[in-house]
């Protein structure tokens, strides 16, 4: 597809998503809040599936625990994880106009044309450029322009150059400064340093701080994991891309404990297990992939680390990360509260602080990975429809009761079906309009099955199930329909 | 019982949610986070249960609908819900040592010899009192003390005789002033009031702000319910008893909108249908009842309102309240946002804002109130055994596989048998220690089934399945177990 049809794609992802109730703007009336949204009726269904479908597969075995720590943590906890100091994002201020930018954002509103010319007065040999500035690439120069703003001696020199793109001011912009993305609050009536919090922008550290409470009181061995879903919150400067890159987010993490000498080992078998989660789901295998960082590129805390990316209609995209955290986190837990983290081995009456492979998954972003995956249009004899093919595991809603006309006691056969399946999953009961419009009505939500109750019923007691993708319909008896969706439905 | 012994039972309860995994201190090892607690391994298979039953109980029907609205909200949401102006409560500072109070727990850290003493230069028939000082009740003199600081004219005469209780002086007190019991925060780069956020102290008004975007996408017609689950903050100054008011906790909500006239008949409805709910789970009948509050107490936005309160160790407490709020928050986002809210009846042909019947459970006050009402010690055949006595839908484990020895391939038919089950739900596999001891820590934590494999499971492959209230045991096929457990806990 072309960049244009794929931009299509993802706008009518965000229309559908707010005209059928999957997502909402935040506050709409209010103008909305940016990088914040709220998931409809359909979408609380899907989101809720896809945490319950995480958590199944990631709990419901004998070697991980769950919990659920609060979002508001002491602030000891964010210097021992290195946020305060690291989690932070260059910005600097037009001096004249006021106008604030963050770097980067600034760096991509001005054209390589501008950025070459800012370069004129710098000395190259401090970036590492042997040549002139015409020996370099439009590529190369944009790296060299990044980090001559990263570098203390060139960096002055580019910004005595730069022009403000509001006010158009030169020379005007203050030297850069770092700002940090977790958001503060006050605990307590006193708003000074001492009462600070922070919303947490990663539940991790929940996961780390509670490491021997959970060992203690589940009297897990390693190696073993603690598994947690819940929202964190970061102050993106930009936001973008729907449900990508948002300021209230949610996130379901995996932190597995194990022996140092059993990290590779551990690494290898959770970087295969979660891709597979992804395919088992039905995201289209193409469009998934690793992306394994260099060794050069890694985090502060990682051995190793990759990404599962989806391919997005603007590109790939993470949606999932998985690190050999080593014993950073643990260390620096220690370190900072002076309580020993380490556990003891039986069998080899040792101590030592574990290491932790981690997978960290975005609740939000995977729903929007589901989402996009799973849109198609296509037509079948000569019409035209627009269907999610979620998995059924995923689909908000199970299945469809369409009464075909409101007589004969037809609405009252139709209603018993439907508090007979409502009790045991999501269904939607509809009789408005052509039978056709309403299948196609469910076709575009995903419902996976729809049951029509038409003159035969009233006679014989059978209805029709339609199967979404194939269209296909089976005849059976009205007695046996829940038994007929516990099986298609694997419950 | 007791006093001593009530306050015992919260003791108990602290220590063993801690012991085995329910609920820890937030930020335990760096000394807690006031007022914030984590669930632990058992807790969150717990809560999430109870939000499950009150999710399906509350959605799975044809005329409420799900939402999930971001923490994060526009702030002038609060300025239009009343929060801004009024969600305060009044707070006073020594002016010589610095010390800062909440005024009702500085009220009630004085004792009534005190407070007489305080009234004596005071004008009473300004607090409505005919007589004199010793004409009054200790009762009656709590009341006028706390009127008397509320009262213009009075509270000056009356801070000019109190006492600082941290450093001993008289008349140091600053005049009263609001404190707001939202946290608040900044959202983008600048620190500055255009950039001020609230932590929501309430789920409601997520559902309010989007009542057009759910009735246009579901299509529903009044009356119908839009149902929501998620975290809320209040900055409290007194937190208490466990998780009963903690800074941070879970709300399950549902706002129900309705035609005017038909107000009375709802909210006799859901008030009836709530307190049934509790009910259904197992709360003991006698530990609840309505607090229905009286006309002059009412909230500012209700009409009517009741809590329904449980009766915990320290007293009774409201674990849900329901309320006829009337068109005050639909009417008061109409003004704020300049959007209609209005609903078109197509019978009538009429435009009105609707009325809302409101519902508002505490998740986590309801967490403990069912983990209060389930704790139980008692003697049986001689022994001493603690038992939850959860209902089967809310237990965290729904079943314990216990090999009573470990050899002759029994291991491994119970490991075959744990696998066959962990599918379906939550299980646990203990083969350590005597099996009374077993069975104990089962009762303990809840778990309604414990399916013992011992050396007749060998010869015949039947295992023994026990009930956790009862101490009754069946023989039953291993085949048959997963069938057992699915109809034993109406799965």
């Amino acid at each position: 597809m072309s960049q244009k049809n794929q931009n299509d794609v993802l706008e009518k992802i965000v229309s559908l998503s707010k005209r059928k109730g999957f997502v909402f703007q935040s506050s709409e009336i209010y103008g909305g809040l940016n990088g914040c949204w709220d998931y409809g009726p359909l979408g609380v269904e899907m989101l809720k599936n896809l945490k319950e479908e995480w958590w199944k597969f990631m709990t419901y075995r004998s070697d991980v625990e769950g919990l659920d720590a609060s979002i508001l943590m002491h602030p000891r906890v964010w210097e021992a994880s290195g946020h305060v100091e690291n989690f932070t994002d260059p910005m600097l201020d037009c001096k004249s106009c006021k106008s604030r930018y963050r770097m980067d954002t600034l760096g991509e509103s001005i054209n390589t044309k501008k950025k070459r010319k800012y370069l004129e007065n710098v000395d190259l040999s401090l970036l590492g450029v042997t040549g002139n500035l015409n020996s370099l690439s439009d590529e190369e120069l944009e790296e060299k322009f990044e980090e001559g703003l990263a570098h203390a001696e060139t960096v002055p020199k580019i910004l005595a150059e730069m022009v403000c793109p509001n006010c158009g001011n030169k020379g005007t912009f203050t030297h850069p400064r770092q700002f940090n993305l977790m958001f503060k609050t006050f605990i307590g009536p006193v708003e000074d340093s001492s009462a600070a919090v922070f919303l947490r922008p990663e539940t991790a550290q929940g996961i780390f701080v509670n490491f021997l409470n959970v060992q203690n009181s589940s009297r897990q061995k390693l190696p073993f994991g603690i598994a947690q879903i819940g929202k964190a919150f970061r102050n993106e400067i930009n936001t973008k891309y729907f449900l990508f890159r948002t300021r209230e987010f949610e996130q379901m993490e995996m932190q597995f404990f194990v022996k140092p000498s059993a990290d590779k080992e551990w690494y290898d078998y959770w970087k295969s297990e979660r891709l597979a989660w992804y395919k088992k789901l039905g995201m289209n295998t193409e469009k998934l992939r690793y992306h394994d960082h260099p060794k050069d590129k890694l985090a502060h805390y990682a051995k190793e680390a990759t990404d599962i990316e989806y391919q997005f209609p603007f590109g790939w995209g993470e949606i999932e990360g998985i690190h050999n955290r080593t014993d950073f986190d643990l260390g620096r837990h220690e370190q900072y509260s002076s309580k020993t983290l380490k556990y003891f081995d039986e069998e080899s009456k040792e101590k030592f602080v574990p290491y932790i492979i981690e997978t960290s998954a975005g609740a939000s972003r995977g729903f929007m990975a589901f989402l996009v995956d799973s849109y198609r249009e296509e037509t079948v004899n000569d019409e035209q429809r627009t269907v999610l093919g979620l998995h059924s595991k995923l689909a908000p809603i199970k299945a469809a009761i369409l009464p075909l006309v409101n007589k004969d006691g037809m609405p009252e056969k139709s209603q018993k079906l439907e508090e007979a399946l409502r009790n045991s999953f999501k269904v939607f009961y509809d009789d408005k309009g052509a039978i056709g419009r309403r299948y196609r009505r469910m076709d575009e939500i995903g419902t996976p099955f729809c049951i029509t109750i038409d003159t035969q019923t009233m006679e014989d007691d059978t209805v029709t199930v339609r199967e979404r993708d194939s269209m296909l319909q089976d005849r059976i008896s009205i007695d046996k329909v829940k038994l007929y969706l516990f099986e298609k439905l694997n419950l």
